[in-house]
């Protein structure tokens, strides 16, 4: 199903988990189409080698023009600020039928970016899997399984392109969810960019006391999980906070401002209860219902 | 080693798992001694039979005196303000060699209660393990393998009850440690009280959001993590703010403040990315750290 040639510029976590997701994908569906040759693309040398060495990628050619030429599908997979850069690198080299997409954590100014560098060939893409550690060496083939994978297609965006964009992420074993770049944006504020920052927030307050030490000693699962997070990488995180602030400005406001009122109940064993119990409810239903979408379809 | 009677009071989670424990830290220990029999009791009927059912103990009396009488050791494992009625309930048949301690996550009240009710035979304990999950149905033999586990006495501590407390932490596992009842609920204020209102700040903020189904549909392993603890047993931690309020609310502001901070740096590059290097940094520093210190004793 995917054939022809795949280039991946951006051999980080993402980026090589794709390479090794494409491959794996193609080798088990029951097609009689070749599998792709996946072309990798890395600002950093080493990063080439590693994603070579690791059977990432099958090449990596020293210029970005060489990797994106006779693509059929061009994958951009850097922080999102990142992104314009590669847009208008790789703009005067494609073809004209080489479908576009990328991976970054916001949507809307990436596709503004496309729209005005790259029109008519480029389809957002964000996949809802990742994990604290960044870098090739920690991609996994597996790291898309059963994944909600974003696209963000609009009026504009043709309908080849479209299904080109489905076919990979169906490859890599994730389901398409098809939604607008500004909602897109006003979700991830909630469910991920939120969690980082209290993730961060938790460490910095506790490991700056001058107590920590102490404390450190008591840290159990609890404390590993909720800051897991924050040792994400900074720069991909920097750049998701300068692309979506207004959205992730005003759940910060909302959290603190629920912090202050539990401060406010710590006291009052009643109302406490109830917040703990609803909180409870909910965490609980997200948690049954995402269950029982895993064995559907996204789509 | 352990051996004689153990009464387990309060078959929840934590209580079935040190009856769980207990029983297979006896039977691997290279001692002569036979095991001890477990003695449980819950003022639940159905949980005293599933504690049965699972094989946590070997007896459940309908009597907390039955259950009591001939007990080297108690442990009371029921939720911190239920821990005083039960030292009440059980003060006037304990014999008089029998030592006491309990699991509860706050220390100090429950030191000062031990100290009025049944003065000369307690040693506060609190496993830093555990789960969102509660119930006996939830336990497991090997929840306390590798976990620090406080202990509390103090100087009117009997070296023999001190002996006895530290026997049942080797025998499920874990790692004595020995801390103070106040600063022990400082840093567990830090590490676990102030972790479990955080996920359940975001949890409130989030799926009460009118949009919350929309953000649901892009919630992943980030918000599934962060979000854990919120999941865990209201009552509990109604109890734990009720008596810890001074330390967690100094918590929360501190939070709400470093929140705040993060809000209005959103749009400035170099001191957001300074931030969230500096958070890595401290939180990769915590993980190895741990990681060195799972490989020596706590005590």
């Amino acid at each position: 199903m995917t054939r022809g040639k795949v280039t991946i510029i951006g051999l980080g976590l993402i980026g090589g988990s794709l390479g090794l997701a494409l491959k794996q994908g193609a080798g088990a569906a029951a097609s009689a189409a070749p599998a792709p040759t996946i072309s990798g693309w890395d600002l950093s040398p080493a990063a080439r080698e590693r994603a070579i060495a690791l059977g990432a990628v099958d090449q990596v050619p020293d210029m970005l023009a060489d990797a994106v030429a006779d693509a059929d599908l061009v994958v951009v997979a850097v922080p999102v600020l990142g992104v314009r850069g590669v847009f208008a690198a790789i703009a005067p080299v494609l073809h004209p039928g080489t479908v576009v997409t990328d991976v970054a954590s916001t949507k809307a100014l990436v596709c503004a970016w496309a729209a005005e560098i790259i029109p008519g060939r480029f389809v957002g893409g964000h996949p809802m899997a990742g994990s604290e550690q960044s870098g090739v060496e920690h991609a996994r083939a597996d790291l898309f399984a059963g994944a909600t994978y974003c696209l963000t297609p609009d009026a504009s965006t043709p309908g080849a392109a479209l299904e080109r964009a489905r076919a990979l992420v169906r490859t890599v074993g994730a389901r398409p969810y098809l939604i607008d770049p500004q909602t897109h944006d006003r979700a991830v504020a909630a469910v991920s960019h939120l969690p980082f920052l209290l993730a961060t927030a938790l460490v910095e307050v506790t490991t700056d006391h001058p107590e920590w030490e102490l404390f450190r000693a008591l840290a159990a699962s609890g404390f590993r999980d909720v800051s897991r997070l924050a040792s994400g990488d900074p720069h991909m995180h920097r750049d998701i906070c300068l692309t979506n602030a207004a959205a992730i400005r005003s759940w910060l406001t909302a959290v603190a401002e629920s912090l202050q009122s539990l401060a406010g109940a710590l006291d009052h064993a009643a109302p406490l209860l109830a917040r703990f119990e609803h909180a409870k409810a909910a965490r609980d239903a997200y948690l049954a219902q995402k269950s029982i979408e895993g064995e559907g379809q996204a789509e």
